[in-house]
């Protein structure tokens, strides 16, 4: 059985990003520098979960983490991440529009899958044998595969800061029982781990 | 000073209560009681954040938290507590229906208060000195006075549930920075307190 993991840095109310994510700010508007603080201003003491949102064998992300575009694409744009993105494994994106293969620097290679949810977990379970899959983001992907029941962990890294609107994880995702299986605060950010009852 | 707190139970998605709720189901609709699991069935576990709650040298709810009614009150309804409620200390009691003052046993005074938040903090202020106060809830209090910038401190203390649906803590609450002070996980919740950067 392949094993689907979530770890995702939110807001204390929920939030993983801001309204109007663009090519110059990529999480939109608030204060989303604020969400992301602990990994950039505090790398060593959160070096542990900082690997670990890394750590799977393949990875799903919905087209808007990839790319600020919107509608066909422009060939041009290879990600936010340069040629040498963080995956090091197959990363497959949810989109409405096919586009060829992209391999990257590093082993990381874009697939591009237009058959939903479902079929990019059946390709990266493919792909990976039993492997470990993370959900890596947006929020609105996350939700799908967590309405879905799809998802086995979750891994949250609750930023202190109230952004009081954007794209919310758990928009939607009807009731769940969750069980709790530790956490850990730093100095910005409190990581907290759940696995999802079934 | 007075120094004024929140300490509430939520779901991992942020809510505090479900929807309809009524005399036979106080927190409402949907798996409520599993944001209540701690303070339940680890009572030991978590005797220093249930000590907390209560805490405070005057309290301010809203009318919803302490009444299942609506619209006049019901003159033999003294809230959900029994005789002697937990708080021991003057309660104000948010409402737009004025009603004389109601005291219990073992000190807890409700007084009900029909000018808003400001008024109610204005009493409570001048009941306790420079005391303590704790915003007892619901959400929806709880987020008037955030809104307002009136609040000092904030604890949470995280279910592991997802609720889907509800009233939820921080809805409409402005971007706002805080200061992570801490966390503990015990087997039902996790503790988290922050304080509000002005």
């Amino acid at each position: 059985m392949a094993f689907v993991t979530v770890s995702v840095a939110v807001s204390v109310d929920g939030f993983m990003a801001g309204h109007n994510q663009r090519l110059d700010k990529a999480f939109g508007d608030g204060p989303t520098d604020e969400i992301m603080r602990w990994m950039m201003e505090t790398r060593e003491e959160n070096a542990a979960e900082i690997a670990e949102i890394v750590d799977a064998d393949a990875f799903i992300m919905g087209r808007n983490m990839f790319s600020p575009g919107r509608g066909e694409w422009d060939p041009e744009w290879t990600g936010w991440w340069g040629e040498d993105p963080p995956y090091h494994k197959p990363v497959f994106v949810l989109t409405s529009h096919a586009r060829e293969d992209l391999p990257m620097a590093g082993g990381t290679t874009f697939h591009f899958v237009t058959g939903g949810p479902h079929e990019a977990l059946e390709r990266a379970v493919k792909a990976t044998g039993d492997g470990r899959i993370s959900i890596a983001g947006g929020a609105t992907t996350i939700n799908q595969f967590l309405t879905a029941g799809l998802v086995d962990q979750i891994v949250l890294h609750v930023a202190p800061v109230i952004m009081g609107a954007g794209t919310r994880l758990f928009d939607g995702v009807p009731a769940m029982r969750l069980q709790l299986l530790g956490s850990r605060s730093a100095s910005l950010a409190t990581h907290i781990t759940y696995k999802v009852v079934r």
